[in-house]
């Protein structure tokens, strides 16, 4: 599978992504308001950032920034079926935080699996 | 900038790329030990995962695995000079842990930026 994107949590995301885009010589391809996140990918030649900042208290990601501060947060792998990604990783008897896709970033299905039965690595299914 | 790979600090690099590249359907490109580490890379079509497992107790990954557990260490980016990528750090301020060059595994040049000043993601340069 094509390493599609890494996600990376961030207390702000326009200021981490003019460093990037600087540092990396590339462009923003993507920016939205998503499930209380602002989202920005920048196109990294072949595979996108994703930089995730939260604009509410709660959320996945404003946890992740209170327990760990900003940081790489998941690895995003893609796929033409979410839910047979999702069935190899029960077949692998892994622990899935998704039971089946759903709706992502960017229009995207997604399902991700829980870090514990993945050496620590917040992976995640994403199909285009 | 290419996203080359994703660096993995993990206690047990061979059961990892085992679960990996059945999840992801991908194979072994590359297995050495280099600088005291167990390195496995896994060919994630166009990237790879650069699993590091320490074999002595002193070293990078191994005060990693003890601060943080495993999981997502590093993400490198390909350049065909890296010594003019970190010229490109320095014009825009970042800290360097590298002020020049030096051999990485697989017989790459490699340096790394400090995630300080990153947004706490931890930059690579890498030269094939």
């Amino acid at each position: 599978m094509h390493l599609d994107h890494v996600g990376v949590a961030t207390d702000d995301a326009a200021a981490l992504a003019g460093l990037f885009t600087d540092l990396l010589d590339a462009g923003v391809a993507h920016e939205e308001e998503f499930d209380g996140m602002g989202v920005v990918f920048i196109e990294t030649d072949g595979s996108y950032l994703e930089l995730l900042e939260p604009l509410e208290a709660e959320g996945a990601i404003a946890r992740y920034l209170d327990r760990n501060g900003p940081g790489i947060h998941h690895l995003a792998f893609e796929t033409d079926d979410v839910a047979a990604a999702l069935d190899r990783a029960r077949d692998l008897d892994l622990d899935l935080i998704d039971e089946e896709p759903r709706p992502g970033a960017w229009g995207h299905e997604v399902a991700f699996l829980h870090p514990a039965s993945t050496g620590g690595v917040l992976v995640e299914f994403v199909e285009h």
